[in-house]
């Protein structure tokens, strides 16, 4: 991955909002940004009770009068200092990315926000409006799209090398949710995700489906044209879907088929793809990230591997070690970081930017997703086909 | 395996229909009938084109007079003898199964017959009732839900193991029509399986979507009720369907995703399911048979071999060779071999039969398919949900 | 595979000597020999007791006067008829092999005789010269060697493909005797594996050293030429090894290891190689047999599967089903059966025989893993490299 | 993992010898320290040569002042001052680690270095010596032992698991070295690992076999106390050893075998153990670090995932990530780290030490290396058993 320092002699300012306390997001976000070491962390508003947030911030090495008890307050604070943020890293609720993204497009920092972007697509197409009217880098956090291997596979489609898109099959199985919590009733107020409020009006496709719709679209080039959805959930006495099988259809024309769950008793985590292409398939599993199965029409399939032979550009960029050594999580997540301070760098200086920098999922993304999981919703209730393009 | 020779003192007597020079599925039955040395193949009628049968009924090792020009003489002729065929194993094109099926019932012969049962559902619904009048034994060689690793899949979910059907995943990803071939345009008239006629109305609906739907059903133990599908030809310029991808829904309302197509560059074979209950998951992938997965919402993940520890007897009595010799195609098929000797022989001898070795699919399976089938295509052509129940 | 039938316009006829009640390995020869149905199973000595042997016959379908009570009795009975069998099948104890083969060979039999050829080198010997001055058939049934995939591996390194043979590895790990069991103290007399007047001087060198060392060999094309071996019983108060740790050199120079055990807990079966050459690396594993992996110095890794494409000559003739329906155990064995039948009814014909028809193991290769077997045992002892070359 | 901050107040003091320019290890200690952010790294030697080591101190951020050009001047700069360096992390050519060491614990600053410690066994020694009477943090980063599932296979060892240990294999497979390159003589001076000055007497030993004989120590908790080895330069005109074939006995007794090799074309890397107790098997492979496998006995088979069920608080404490978010090379990495901060301020705050916390290799485990490097070399040579105990 590239390096700040080489070009800038400085490491950018990022602030973050959320991510406090028993927060497994929050942890995430600021090792994938320390990771190349073109960030540091100056600011932060760690929680949204204030004094937790001042001290969570103070114990992750924040200066005191940089740990903020409300994001309000550190907008404010940081735009009064000539070292202020640059760029504001956003891992709260799905219900407040809009306001603190509004927010900090007011002041045109660069963002980083988690995905889902919003919980309904009029304010996700308000954000894009915004986005563009301020002219940041906005980064949307499907991570899984920023692996070595799947910006591999996503090269390998859009330099022709599998002929023809045919068809598509995603999944993301995941167990956590397989048996009813005392959380999801609002036992325990803290995990917001079973309130219809905070995620959105679905569960599983605000928090899984909106990755598989992404990998999808970001692999084979295309977008998502039409689905037929069945989004329920299965667990007994809930109140959240907590699965999705999903018929849909490609730009292209191809069809595809999704299962989404996070009821799946004893799944670890199976985020899987195979795109079918006219003379080659490619195959992808999350659990073993660093290979990339392909097969071919006419010759033995063929297994590339992160760090070895045969490798796109794409993803020689994206990774840091070499075969065999085995990059993971955070280390995929790391990359949007990198992009995006690439992108930034590159902006202050007046340089060219490496296309395969702008890989990184942007806003319009995100608001394609927003669009895709109203789809998927209408459908679950009309049981009909409906149309998911975003004009 | 269980043995017929210990309980009859004599191998039954087999007669083939179909199975001639170049077909791949003849040698498959016959093999699977020998392996257990349960049947004895003493008479066939190996091709439609009468001096051919004749011949090829001789390479294989038929006596000369039993080795017929048509399905007729043979009939004619079996009967006619005091040691003629008592069972009949057909493997041809699928609109000749009615016929044979019918004529044999008349004959009261026990049938083994290729799947899908017929190319519509009348003749299906026809056959139940012929075959119920009948009363003979019937196997339509649904052969993947004879592998034992799926049989012992079938009796967790029996034995109350994995708590409820909470919802299912099934794929069967073939690779072998991934591009346009001049047999299905009519130039090689060997190739019945491109044409409508033959085969019936769906190619891939026919072929595998069969064996996915019966897998669902055989594992689950529960019907599909409902499907949502899209079928269509995914290779340029084909005429039959090379792709299915199905939204259904069990009887106990659990949804499922299936995803079926013979045009996936490279693929191998591709048959996979996935079962998810309230409390255990299963997962088989017939690439590599001899394994069941089988993960736990609060256990760690464990893996059940063939011929290993902790299996139940439906797994144990369909294998034949100890922990970690794979068994394979071969040997799933000819299970079912032996589980129809088995109940013949019981038969014969006035003994009650072992309920297991009822396991093996019927003709109420088979006319279930093509029920199935046909809804499949309905909602491909209404973009609706349709009904699939057989009342 | 190749059919008798088309040539001979008869079916081998074959007499058994062993496999009776309770045996494993007797279902697998006859199962194998039925497969191809190349052979007829005419004539048996199932047991060494008489009685038991003449009722475990007939169980098997033999008729009553050619189910022997004695193998005695069978050589006499079967020579003194115009339809006597043909080729014997020894599927015995080993100390019993040497003097079987050698009554048959007084009648110039073919034979098929089980692994390890005798329990010392120097039988092993006798037999090798005997077999040439007879000049029949012989098979040592060192079956993994008949897996399609293992065949097209011998194929690759034969041809070139891999450049030079610059190391190799063979494991064969197992689980079944990982704990004391009541059998191997003499308690139970049927398990004759814990006897060495039985099996030879070392349990774990004679079961399954003798298969890896075979493998490596047959896979090679080279000889193994020295070891230095560490060969134990790890489970207390065992009298028999279930441990061995060897270093081997081969004849060209190339080193290699092999780790074989029998009392590793929970294993499933274990037997794995790896062949590397100087452009390029082979990897089986017996559980996944139809799979091989091929790696290579300057391409992405490949994967062959049998029935798929890229495959050699000499293993699109060993198997029988297309890409994906799984071969097995029984599928490998009965290529043995297949190749020593088409062997034998080309000097019937008088026709050429197919070379690859003859890679399967012969009475050298049993002669050869007797010295290893020596040289290994002679190695822990001595905690010396010990030649194991046979002049 | 633990947070140096919420203890301490303030992250430690790390200056770093190499890892300049071209380094990899460079790169990966500096994320590593960085990841848990418990470390800042405030002075580096990053180069040999002064003017580049500035150079690149600066372009890694250090403040210029601190961007030394000899490790002379650094040792001596950062005493002088208040906020000088008190950790220091070697990570230059393995000739040079002995003396940089010595310097660092003249001054008492606690240590990370790579592995092997030194060229010699006598310098090792010298070295524990030195450690001891220091009373310093010595780190020798054998990393793979720091994966949280290797972590969880010692645990499982030592809380009786697995019963008594039987046996162990370990394989360390690469191809990187598969060819002869202009740089193994001479022609590229900067790849230091062919000359044997620099790298010591075993290329083969020093760089994997290190590694493979510290994992197989670390899972078992038993000394490695004999070996009978073949090492060899496999590739025609290289004058280092590629290859490693060993016999090792453990200080149980149990026996063990060991393939390590960096020259087997295509290999990815390879690293692999299997741990065979009297009750219980453990199996890990690098390459798919977030699993263990585990076999049993009397059970079927299980799978342990990091972040899943059933792990120990070793493990747990090791990681960082939920289930199914691989955890890869730079994590691990990482882990020795974060443990040597966890002593470090423990002992700073005068608190008792988490004992799982000094799991992390110690400059007696690099020493036992060094003895196992020559005895592997004497045996090789004089082909006999060579004792390797370091009493």
């Amino acid at each position: 991955m590239n390096k700040v320092f080489t070009g800038l002699g400085r490491r950018l300012r990022l602030g973050v909002i959320g991510g406090g306390p028993g927060s497994f997001i929050g942890e995430v976000h600021r090792s994938a940004a320390r990771l190349d070491d073109n960030f540091e962390i100056v600011a932060g508003t760690l929680s949204s009770v204030p004094n937790r947030s001042i001290e969570a911030g103070c114990s992750i090495g924040l200066s005191h009068d940089r740990a903020y008890g409300t994001a309000e307050e550190m907008f404010a604070g940081e735009a009064a200092r000539a070292d202020g943020m640059e760029v504001v890293a956003i891992m709260t609720p799905n219900d407040s990315h809009f306001g603190y993204c509004r927010r900090a497009l007011e002041r045109r920092l660069d963002i980083v926000c988690d995905k889902p972007l919003t919980t309904n697509l009029a304010d996700a197409l308000e954000l894009v409006r915004l986005v563009r009217e301020a002219g940041v880098v906005f980064c949307n956090t499907f991570n899984y799209s920023a692996f070595p291997m799947v910006r591999q596979a996503r090269a390998m489609v859009r330099n022709g090398e599998i002929g023809d898109v045919r068809m598509a099959h995603v999944e993301y199985v995941q167990g956590h949710n397989a048996a009813l919590t005392a959380g999801e009733h609002g036992v325990s107020p803290s995990n917001w995700h079973f309130s219809k409020e905070r995620t959105g009006p679905s569960l599983i496709l605000a928090d899984i489906g909106s990755h598989a719709h992404h990998l999808v679209r970001f692999v084979t080039g295309l977008d998502v044209t039409a689905v037929a959805a069945q989004v329920c959930a299965t667990v007994p006495g809930r109140h959240s879907d907590d699965y999705g099988g999903i018929l849909f259809r490609l730009s292209n024309g191809a069809p595809g088929t999704m299962w989404i769950t996070q009821a799946a008793a004893g799944a670890v985590h199976g985020l899987r793809f195979r795109v079918v292409g006219s003379s080659t398939s490619l195959e992808w599993f999350e659990e073993e990230p660093n290979r990339l199965h392909v097969s071919h029409l006419d010759a033995p399939a063929s297994v590339l591997e992160r760090g070895g032979l045969g490798l796109s550009r794409a993803a020689e960029r994206a990774q840091r070690t070499g075969i065999g050594h085995p990059e993971g999580y955070v280390e995929a997540f790391a990359v949007l970081y990198a992009d995006v301070a690439e992108v930034i760098v590159a902006r202050h200086l007046g340089q060219p930017v490496d296309p395969f920098a702008l890989d990184f999922p942007n806003v319009e993304d995100g608001a394609k997703t927003m669009k895709f999981i109203e789809a998927c919703l209408e459908s679950a209730h009309s049981r009909q086909w409906i149309d998911c393009s975003l004009a």
